[in-house]
């Protein structure tokens, strides 16, 4: 990549983004020194003021760190948390295997909600017995990456809000349920910005970009037993896919 | 949700809260008008300025549009490409179906790119033969949405660059290739700001959050065919996964 001096674009963010192909590129890896100022004015015959705020927008985004006293140094990257093997019912509180990683677990009760009703096709008695909401968050390394919601039919399951107060296990809240259980999963992975409450929960910024992954749990019998939501930190998550052929 | 006038959190950003959550339960529908400035001082007792403070962000933000002379509008919700069954080949070009919906074709070619070598686990002259980079952008309702690229070993597909550039069809290019085309991927999906290049291809601001998937393609004889790179639109994308259970 090379320095345009005829182009319309700046050169402070022509810079930018050179010094941003060299970080990339590990030529700067992460946790090293970058060149002076004045030696990024010499190689690349620009002015101070220009190489100056390059270098102040990438400390302003994250990039470079300045140590006083020391220099300029490229940030370490974040450690992603990689959700290997991600699937439809991957934030599944029915499809999981024990609650021990959810953290903040939360049960109310939601009744006399129209759009739920719609949502999950309900009418009668079977609406009127209302919805659990359980919600929760996940860590890795003491770090809040993820926060979810469960809304699940209290009819299939009358028993699950005390069971989970109660702090009963999994194996047993779910036992003789099998007609219930999930069984086909869709979801569907959207990147919003964050909302008042999630920026809260997840220790982010207003408006920081999340990434949403929203699930619909299907039973046997092909009606809706759960839908999750799970707003994950998009700037500490990556998901994993696999795929065979066949 | 409701106002608290003793929270730390600044009146102005409560009543944003409130007023996305009112457009998100659709009580302010997409393109309906918003009560005026004044009719919402009255409604929950707050002064102009916080009013206007609050709505002026959201305007900022793209949620409420001013019409002049007219009033307030709630923005019509863009709508998303839905990647419907997405997986870790969705943008493969070894497993397209066809070259129609693939933009701006081009074909260069990398060598002696040390990186990609140890990548692809090739030494020798299988290395040297180098790589084809692919790049090309898809659009749906004449808005580009993805920006895509592929990298592939020359000693596997020798011909695809010149069947490529004149314009062969994808049955002819991987004809009597059976051993190398992709059987197995893995993918990972994450969020992070757009490259000045892909702000450029993608037609939005520098530093907006894109949604990035790098697939890693294997042959049936469990090398890396085909590493592929899709940079999409967050705004505009959203990603549908399936699953069965059994």
């Amino acid at each position: 990549m090379k320095l345009d001096k005829r182009s319309t674009v700046p050169l402070y963010i022509q810079l930018k983004e050179l010094l941003q192909e060299r970080i990339r590129q590990q030529i700067y890896a992460p946790g090293q020194q970058i060149p002076s100022e004045l030696v990024l004015c010499q190689e690349l015959t620009l002015s101070r003021p220009t190489v100056r705020q390059a270098i102040a927008e990438l400390v302003s985004e994250g990039l470079l760190v300045i140590v006083k006293g020391k220099g300029t140094f490229v940030a370490a990257e974040p450690e992603r948390v990689e959700l290997k093997g991600f699937h439809s019912a991957s934030f599944s509180l029915l499809s999981a295997r024990s609650l021990e990683a959810m953290n903040e677990l939360l049960v109310e009760t939601l009744t006399g909600d129209a759009d739920l009703d719609k949502l999950f096709g309900l009418t009668g008695t079977t609406g009127q017995a209302g919805y659990w909401s359980v919600t929760w968050q996940q860590e890795e390394d003491g770090q809040r990456y993820v926060a979810c919601q469960s809304v699940i039919p209290v009819y299939m399951f009358p028993e699950l809000g005390p069971d989970l107060r109660q702090g009963k296990r999994m194996v047993d809240l779910l036992a003789n349920k099998y007609a219930y259980l999930p069984q086909k999963a869709t979801c569907r992975l959207y990147v919003r910005q964050a909302r008042l409450e999630e920026s809260r929960l997840l220790d982010i910024s207003r408006s920081a970009p999340v990434l949403v992954s929203t699930s619909r749990l299907l039973s046997r019998s092909g009606n809706i037993c759960e839908i999750s939501t799970a707003v994950m930190r998009s700037d500490l998550v990556a998901v994993g896919l696999d795929s065979g052929r066949s």
